[in-house]
């Protein structure tokens, strides 16, 4: 079952709500005896981070994570994993205290407030509580500790379109990527999103984005017909981020609008496995990796609390207008990006250990 | 686990390959006292079933499904579910004997057939094995049994773009899909699709297709946080059917492009629950149900097999030129649009039924 | 989830009814390339097969197993596993049509006639329906599969008591397990058990038994902490065989009495293992292999099929005296000894997967 | 899968080892609304908590449980159960710094110190790491929530056998119980117990034990053929605890002794559903319940750790003598009446949710 669990043999269990004491997460399934310490885990997070530039929500958090089990100093010195669950935990500080009886019995229109109650009958409405992005945090942590996993492979993201805005991809450079806020690999149009979402974050508005997501270096096999493939996993993952709406591999819708000539990808003898003359698949064929980069791409909405008043109802019936206050993304795809490329990463390293158990 | 299963409350687990003496499913976790015959099942097998117009594959196959377990008729002669697994079994009547040794080791472009041997080292290269889209049918007849589960519920299915070439949603008439052979809402582009894919089909050609589908009637509350909603799973089951290359929810993709304030669905008053101005989250907030129609779409690439030659290589490493001779789709996603009707039935039962066991 | 499946990377699903068409299982996650014809598992099945000697029940049935998929013949002529699930089916050839009305609304004692009507409201009477000892005979031609899974280990099992009469263990003896219609190792109390089984069965009682179960060659490190531990899904396995309603490993419920001293298995230095002085554990320390060879026990209750006339009641809540006529065995534990086997070969497989996946 | 997980729609995930920070479990799929606070939990832990008396280990463990997530005041200040997943967290207060450099290499006979190497090549240690049955507080913890979901059920443990000595079936009275440091139903035999263990105690020796644990008022009907079955399920949650040997249900290894008169329960006309007229059966057949009250017992080793010198290796494969100094229980078995009712509680709520979710 997977109410808030996701993957098989590499499996990671989230915990937690926007404004209670902590959020975390239990990693079961990780190998034993790979170097792991709260540091490799920071990187991650601190890319994640809120409250970094004016382009993301002013929630200050350190989201400092913490291992409390799984880990071992072995006789070298070094802290390792031991093959048993890897508890990560990271404290919630800034949740402001205060006051709430606004929005408890409005119905934001975008969030999952009123499904959340036809569902449980009670909700956690501080902050969004278990539907809150803050969530997202640990899926971070948790593939942090992926990324270790099948040795020698990339994983990396990028935002790829805002609104309605798309790179340029003959532009694409992946060292852009970490030199603006964005996340963008076209610095051209990362200037341009720096003037465009200010006008949207004065205007209170939000809009969407596309990301991109490419793991690099995975080896060939990794995936499992028919209802454990390896592209319907990653849009499985792609999909259970907060905001998500679309999934894509490879050519992806622009495929439908292809013939069979244009779309298959041709081979050729290579070194050892055959060498593709192009990448229309995404790196999966069958639901099984190719060898090829993995390349998907997933469309986030805009943010749904905006400082514009809609129309909405409380959860009495009555009808009212609803403006959210408070902190938030302008974007929220931005720190989607991080989110995307550990989920990819927790996505391949279950696979990994799923064709190596099966196959050896 | 999912190797070849599918679902937890409702699940089912496919077998079988092309060129086999059958193929089957075995349904497990349907409630018990549904009334249930072969006839309920065909009809829909009967939808997706090959070879009923010039533009699906001329294998001819029945497609006769059989109930060999999981029912039982009842003192008043109904036949009715028992709650004990539903083994469902088609007979392969036209496997052609044939000379397989021209394909068995070369490794036709867009197919599984390197990925396959990549993984497992050896695979059944009669008509495409356990990869071909002959497996599609034991979805139908999940799918069909999925249907009874939710009382009230209608799910419709829809081609809603063939090749570069989409509908007018204006025109979209229901009635107009079971009037053309593409199962297409709009009578206008149903014809100029049957010129426009003769012409595909005449040049040894194919083409990839949109298919949206629809759920009405579906309870508000269906759905699990974090890694269990609704949509990840729609967009998983949608991505695990063979050729789907993309999936999206509501505005998918196009929610990229807007802002906060024309995407979220705004409210106003209903009977008994709020009652939404728009779509455009396709029915899901925060991976739960809101009772407005689920909407998705997926993208099916173009079919593989063509009558043109593509470069390619053999087992051995050595280049060779391919050509796919046999009977096949010009357009694979036509037969797609009762495949993911079944699959989204499918989904849907799950969630009711583990709705329902959660919170009762 | 479990309803009717077993195993996780190593997993099989059964299906069928005692007086269906035929029953089946699906064995999911078998890796490919492993040599496995219908012979294979045919000898297993004509173990566990009725009819075969006065102390099995007369029921006829040849249990000609097949294989519908997951095989494919090499280029050497050898038919091997594929990787793709392994359907395995059997038709039931001696369900007699006679007249049900009798039994169809009589709740037998010991049976689960009351229990499945209480949980479904509908039940197949016919022979047991899916509560019929029928259904080990997929457990069988899974464990069939399993065997070939782990290299070098040796799985066997012996009936060790009958009614309340042990077998002399001094008297072990393997290679009469086969020479006598019980699976006894112990030559003199296989005859006595001739004679004594006679008697209950023209008494038209019947009586229960234990059996026990050894793994030889399982390698230390199978196994997995806390919840996926090697004895409790050894204790999981053979519980779930009908009338099973006791387990026990290593010294079982007689490690009670004994004291740390007594109980721990010591070790001297082995070669290139630790070399264990006793097997009290059973094979199995914290949930994990040792290297010794894995020893469980089980209890079968007395078949409760009996032809002496029992105080119960209809479904319609009238007290009745019931009778069970028809084809039974005297002692089920008997047909238990290679289900017991097989179920732990099953266990074995999956858990030798499990830890190939996450330790490598 | 199952590494650190127990359940299907009532699931809880452990982490922790016993001198890490904290141990600690995460609750999923608990029904919304439920009443729970840490006090609800605490009664329970204060059961299983060390160091109460001079029978049981001397740590020194608060075992303060705190919850994390998933619950919220509602609008009549009562703390309920939101549907999300509980975070129970517990620190680790005692655990002495202390020299392991002796114990580090050593292992010691009964204990999992070999197969955890064996297995990971790793391990934890300090105070037996992941295998300590420190890990026993969290299923307790688990079993408080587990006990608030089925309505009417009463759930009971009790400690029926020391050593050899079993307590006089007769002489039961559950007031007894919470009135000796035995958990122990019989007052003659738990005065005979104190005097008994203490001299094991002073030898420095242990001893094993036998609990039976007992659920009153559980509905006919919770179950699910065939590999899912209650008896297979309590099984699987019994033996998973440490140091557990053997299970049974009902009647046990003793049915094999008896005829199929005299272990079938039969039936008279009850009000609304059979009246049984005795329970050799515990309370399942067909592994399903049927009203009358679940009985399961289990047995638990001698504990390993003793004062007395035993014969070992170490790491390096030198031989070695060890004897285990530190705190322990003469008696684990004592202190596991706690956690096998905390485990039986856990299968029923999950079965109970699993069957709402099939039947309704």
């Amino acid at each position: 079952m997977s109410h808030n669990s996701f993957g098989h043999l590499f499996r990671f269990t989230t915990w937690g709500e926007s404004h209670g004491p902590a959020i975390g997460c239990v990693v079961d399934g990780c190998p034993p005896l790979i170097p792991l310490t709260e540091a490799d885990i920071q990187g991650f997070m601190d890319k994640r981070k809120p409250g970094q530039n004016r382009f993301t929500t002013q929630r200050q958090e350190p989201d400092q994570v913490k291992i409390l089990s799984g880990v071992m100093i072995d006789e070298d010195g070094v802290q390792k994993t031991t093959g048993t669950p890897i508890s990560l935990f990271v404290e919630n500080t800034d949740q402001r205290s205060k006051d709430y009886s606004e929005i408890k019995d409005r119905y934001r229109p975008g969030h999952a407030d009123y499904t959340y109650d036809a569902k449980y009958g009670i909700r956690d409405y501080r902050g969004g509580g278990r539907s809150s992005a803050r969530e997202t945090a640990m899926r971070v942590a948790a593939g942090a500790v992926a990324r270790k996993i099948i040795p020698g492979v990339t994983i990396r993201g990028a935002l790829v379109q805002m609104g309605p805005h798309r790179i340029d991809r003959a532009a694409w450079d992946w060292a852009e990527v970490d030199n603006n806020p964005f996340f963008c690999p076209d610095a051209k149009m990362a200037a341009f999103y720096a003037e465009y979402l200010d006008g949207i974050r004065k205007a209170g508005s939000s809009v969407g984005a596309v990301i991109e997501v490419v793991a690099e270096g995975v080896p060939a096999g990794l995936g499992a017909p028919l209802y454990g493939k390896l592209d319907q996993d990653i849009a499985s993952a792609l999909m259970s981020i907060n905001a998500v709406k679309a999934v894509e591999i490879g050519n992806g819708f622009d495929a439908a609008s292809l013939t069979g000539e244009d779309n298959a990808d041709e081979m050729r003898a290579g070194d050892g496995a055959p060498l593709f003359l192009s990448n229309n698949a995404g790196g999966i064929l069958g639901g099984i990796s190719s060898g090829q980069p993995i390349v998907a791409r997933f469309a986030v909405k805009p943010t749904s609390s905006i400082l514009n008043l809609r129309q909405s109802v409380t959860r009495q019936g009555e009808e009212v207008d609803v403006m959210t206050k408070g902190r938030h993304d302008p974007c929220v795809g931005i720190r989607a990006v991080p989110v995307g490329e550990a989920m990819l990463a927790c996505v391949l390293a279950d696979h990994f250990l799923r064709h190596r158990g099966q196959v050896g």
